[in-house]
């Protein structure tokens, strides 16, 4: 299969695993590229900090590895894996009415996640949907794959298929399913099904498209060039500037050929494919549960509903934007999950990870605008953009109601998940990995996340680094005096007032990451991204 | 007594009350000035909210008084009643992990308060220090008795004899005790033992009055003022500019001269000064807990510790400031107080409701000044400036871990105490009323506010207007337009994006809101603030 062509691990270095020839031209992973017994190519600050507490944590892994061993003699079987991602918001906007209060709507099901399971307070992502879902499936920083920004119709670009994904990495040992939003691009080897999940309906883009490439959005003025008699042709020259045969979502089982599974014309038919894709999801779960094997499920529902302010209405929240509706909706599904595995007997067996993937997006006030704790939103990279609700429940293993400050990245569930599948030896060796194993953390809490640091990226560029309660932005240009760059983030989590005499320390240590990071580039440098024809390997509704 | 001498209850109004004579050129009330059976002239807005509830709230009285008359059979007599209130802090400052993690530092005194007890996410106060302090002892906005900013060294003005404070309303059937910030001014009238209060010591001023007029704050460069020899005298010709024989803290006891307790030289006699007042808090309430009379104590701390940075080091929070080492201490005296009432088996019987004052300084960055949820701070009318952590804790009557997200505000904690100490027949009857009982609200919780509105002001003019969701802010200059005016609190939390078109609707409502409640101040003038010569009354510690 397409996926498995490219990936390379490295002999020498690997534990376990199952050496393949490298396809890459990435250089091969050596002794000197790594610290760490398990061979794997951690990003460079990830190694300092192995030097510093390689053997505390070995010694707690083996007691990690005792409870995940004591849990599958109990259940029979590794535990399941839920992988929620939702679309922009603020950290804040759900897991307790402590928050919630404060913009007039409720979401119970989420806030009794979080009292079930754990609240991260510092879960980073990616600025943007495709980068953080990207980071999430891969264990890489976006930027290593060239998935940079959020991809539109059509932009004729897609994951690469040298990516591993966590379903690659688990492989036959799990089922795994994905379903609603992808947005990993439209390029044939970047499909889900081609990327390691055995069964999907997936999107190509985002949800905004699904919605707004209707004839119900031009009726409301968000758009105005989609319906074929929707606009007045007496200056229209090129017929195809405008995106009219685009793709929204596919479904796909592995090793077959894709179809179309909706592309909707009305809102309606947004939702009623959002519908079944839940349903979809659902039955999924239904399946698996008693199966002999674990399954693991990426759920991405598509959120908000912008497009037809009609369809929301009558609003059910004080707040009374269709945005709140929104959350409150997607609450419901989350409760409706939540239901399903207690019903099915297989809570205590499965880890759900519920989270955003990027901050609001603050320009569409008040729809997802508004912020709190921090400055900024989606594409920016001050706390408000890559800082986001997160939540874990698994219960009788995560301490119910706990809180972590601990900082997290999106990248890390990759590695996680691998580690709680017992697949960590499947991981590549050739190339750099971001993810960082957190089982201690959701096994231990507080205080035992093994990242104290953060980098984030705007498109091709570093924007800033985060590292413990300091963060420093990156400016575009030449380098600009310090004062405007440094912040402490506890003192002023909205990134407000820069720092200057009080950070001189810090800049020589930024820079320091920094380079070292740069030049573990320099040495693995980046995948391309995949660009050609879009829509390859799918058989168009109209054709079936 | 100076405090009885001025109290006037109207006699065809009164249900149960004594009648005295009026001393002040206000109306008395009729039946005219006010709609409720129990004759207070209300604020203009309640009395419309009465219109439109009242045989709803009198029936739901009754099943309250059914429940408070059940607790006095339980424990023999009222409960008591604690007030905590300090200095500058913006919600979600304290409460809950899920708030401070921001910030990196914990008050998990506080968080076990808000765990056991109930969280306001909507409490409003006045946005400076003396006008909720007033509100919160008089029931009245701060405005109608000229109080109408924080008073300084020396101003020569404080709290007049005519307000009636809740310690004047719960009289003899209450111990009451007041120990700390009073920032009532410094007039002999003012002063908290002859204000109703029993037992007393309390400053005239601020905490910051207290600490940066030392020589300990001009050596870190905060004042340089306040040295006999702390400056070059070349050019000195006033000798009274410079407020140096200022008094900061008195003891008294009700019908007694009071006795000057503290005017700090240095930090360490700042920090010994409070050390004891906060002994003496909790002497009082070990020296009540077994009388056949309840207490009322109003313990208002003072906070933030900043003239001597080097007092609170070594610095035991990640956060690394001296208000978050301040927020800290102050909450192990919290919890020194709740574990007083457990150990004097007296939790059960005693209301506490703990809150600050007002929002953060924002200007004293990062001392007190970040903020979060809400826009502005400390003096001003944006929601940043008046909405405040608060929380009530009362075992086996609220019910634990419970959120409201009512409006209320600090000047109904007046009415509250009263009702629930079986003395609302003492609140007067003869001027405009601000508070509104609230019981319903703690004993029944999220919804049974009764109040959906509040004014704010800014020195003697209404600066904002809050009714349910929606805020009208006030322009200082002739009528701006409506664009710049109007929020959506829930949309817009941090008032960032006013509002034109939608709003159209609001101009005239929030106009008649205020005409109502200007039209009753033309009836019910404000009373003048009291002016005179300071510190009278009182011996000085170099007579002592």
């Amino acid at each position: 299969m397409m996926h498995r062509l490219t990936r390379h691990v490295c002999g020498l270095c690997m534990a376990g695993g199952l050496a393949l020839a490298a396809t890459l031209s990435v250089a091969p992973a050596h002794a000197q590229d790594t610290n760490t017994p398990d061979g794997i190519i951690y990003e460079a600050e990830f190694q300092r900090l192995w030097e510093q507490k390689g053997e505390e944590w070995t010694a707690e892994d083996k007691e990690i590895q005792d409870r995940l061993q004591a849990l599958e003699k109990k259940f029979g079987k590794k535990p399941n894996i839920i992988h929620i991602l939702w679309d922009d918001m603020r950290m804040g906007a759900v897991g307790s009415r402590l928050y919630t209060d404060i913009s007039g709507y409720e979401a119970p099901n989420l806030e009794k996640m979080a009292r079930s399971g754990l609240t991260f307070t510092r879960m980073y992502t990616e600025p943007s949907c495709t980068p953080t879902r990207v980071a999430a499936a891969t264990g890489r920083l976006a930027v290593r794959s060239g998935m940079i920004f959020p991809i539109f119709p059509i932009h004729r670009m897609g994951l690469p298929a040298s990516e591993v994904t966590i379903a690659e990495v688990v492989d036959d040992t799990y089922h795994t399913g994905f379903f609603e939003k992808a947005h990993f691009g439209d390029q044939e080897e970047g499909y889900v099904h081609n990327q390691g999940w055995d069964e999907a309906i997936f999107s190509l883009y985002n949800q905004f498209a699904g919605q707004m490439f209707t004839k119900d959005a031009e009726s409301t003025g968000f758009t105005t060039a989609f319906s074929e008699d929707g606009y007045d042709k007496k200056y229209f020259i090129d017929n195809s500037f405008r995106p009219l045969n685009w793709m929204w979502t596919v479904e796909g089982f592995e090793g077959q050929k894709g179809r179309e599974f909706s592309t909707p014309k009305t809102f309606a038919e947004y939702q009623d494919a959002n519908k079944k894709m839940f349903q979809r999801t659902l039955e999924f779960i239904r399946k698996h549960a008693k199966s002999d094997k674990p399954f693991m499920l990426q759920w991405w529902p598509n959120l908000y509903e912008v497009a037809d302010q009609d369809a929301m209405r009558p609003f059910s929240t004080q707040n009374g934007t269709a945005s709140a509706e929104s959350i409150k909706r997607m609450d419901v599904k989350i409760g409706q999950i939540m239901g399903l595995l207690k019903e099915l007997g297989i809570s205590e067996n499965t880890l759900v990870i519920a989270m955003a993937d990027n901050g609001p997006m603050v320009p569409i006030h008040p729809e997802t605008g508004q912020n709190g704790f921090f400055r900024g939103g989606k594409n920016d990279v001050t706390e408000g953009g890559i800082r986001v609700p997160a939540f874990a429940m698994w219960p009788g293993v995560i301490e119910p109601g706990s809180v972590v400050g601990d900082i997290i990245h999106v990248s890390d569930l990759f590695n996680t998940f691998a580690r709680i599948a017992g697949r960590y030896d499947q991981i590549p060796r050739d190339r750099v990995i971001d993810g960082i194993d957190q089982t201690a953390l959701l096994m231990k809490g507080d205080g035992h996340s093994r990242r104290d640091y953060v980098f984030t990226y705007k498109g091709p560029k570093m924007g800033s680094i985060v590292k413990q309660q300091f963060k420093r932005h990156l400016p575009i240009g030449p380098g600009a005096l310090a004062g405007a760059e440094f912040f402490d983030l506890y003192k002023d989590p909205r990134e407000e007032h820069p720092l200057m005499a009080e950070f001189l320390w810090a800049w020589a240590q930024f820079d320091a990451m920094k380079a070292r990071h740069d030049k573990q580039i320099a040495k693995f440098p980046h995948t391309p991204v995949a660009r050609g024809e879009p829509y390859t390997g799918v058989v168009r509704l109209a054709d079936q």
